[in-house]
């Protein structure tokens, strides 16, 4: 098999969500695995000097419609959260703790059922324990995921993995690299089609 | 006939370059007419803050390489310029001179050119004896040209249009305003598209 995909995003972003609702089905489609990085744009901003969206002039305005639009334009659920941003600290960490525990299928799972709960179901996933509860859902051991969520390990870990996104030039969510080819922004899927039928593009 | 699009660009914008190249026949399309608008972006960053994209950390290594492989995948003649970016008052107002003097039809041809000589030819139309060059080239009268970009009344109609411009909320380039509808980004152009089409996106 192709070497696997490499999806990164950040909970808090609503183009990564689009792109979550998609990326694993394009890349069934070319025989390809994806890998779920979860990773702290707030931390990589402090590199490129940006901001969340919705905190810049001008841009800020415009992006609530074009989330919106754009999510209606793709046949995507999408609810603008009351909270926006938010923190994604305890989310990301959650999903990595989970992917240790229980495998990457199931952290996936957890993963798009966390999107799930702040872009339509408008909860904050910012707060650790409406994490833990989406985790119960699916039926996770909410102790244990919240302790897990809290180690060092895991904190270690999600600080790890940003830096090394931030290395493999990794500035935005979404982000995707196929066969060390980058693609920013849910906006370059017909890109990353055209590279995984084509071999180039 | 329906409203015409309003299309806001700065000369040193390759994806305003690229949306330059199709947005005549995608408005002749759907029975619309185009207004080009150029703008100078260097005036709206200090707005919002942003700056041109190969001077931002990591998000400038995957410009140079997006703005190679969006012209690819959209079938774009186009080469890197090696100034660049380029202050584009002296395009900018000369295309304003253009339009005042001879009609819309006549500045757009200009814009064209202008655009092709920077991001196909390479010629650094920074300079405003390339730009007169280049208007030279389509007929026009190179020191009337000269003499009118460098006249007050174009310097203030180019701040005034582009004062206009962010006071409709435009902050970036290619921007593209349809029925009130603001979109940002030759990647927004398949929403422009529905909303010709159908009326809504």
């Amino acid at each position: 098999m192709a070497s696997a995909i490499d999806f990164y995003f950040d909970f808090s972003s609503p183009y990564g969500y689009f792109a979550s609702t998609r990326i694993d089905e394009l890349a069934a489609k070319y025989g390809r695995d994806v890998e779920w990085h979860p990773i702290l744009l707030g931390v990589v901003f402090k590199t490129t000097g940006s901001a969340p969206l919705p905190q810049i002039p001008m841009k800020g305005e415009y992006s609530r419609r074009d989330f919106e639009r754009s999510a209606r334009f793709h046949a995507i659920d999408y609810q603008e959260p009351t909270a926006f941003p938010i923190p994604t600290q305890a989310a990301a960490r959650a999903m990595l703790w989970v992917q240790s525990k229980a495998g990457d299928d199931r952290a996936i799972e957890f993963a798009k059922a966390l999107f799930r709960a702040y872009f339509v179901e408008n909860r904050n996933i910012g707060d650790p324990e409406v994490v833990a509860a989406v985790g119960t859902a699916l039926g996770l051991d909410g102790a244990a995921l919240s302790a897990g969520m809290n180690s060092t390990a895991v904190k270690d870990q999600l600080r790890a993995e940003t830096d090394l996104a931030m290395a493999k030039g990794v500035f935005g969510s979404p982000f995707v690299i196929v066969d060390g080819e980058p693609f920013w922004g849910f906006d370059r899927f017909d890109q990353v089609e055209a590279l995984l039928r084509d071999g180039r593009v």
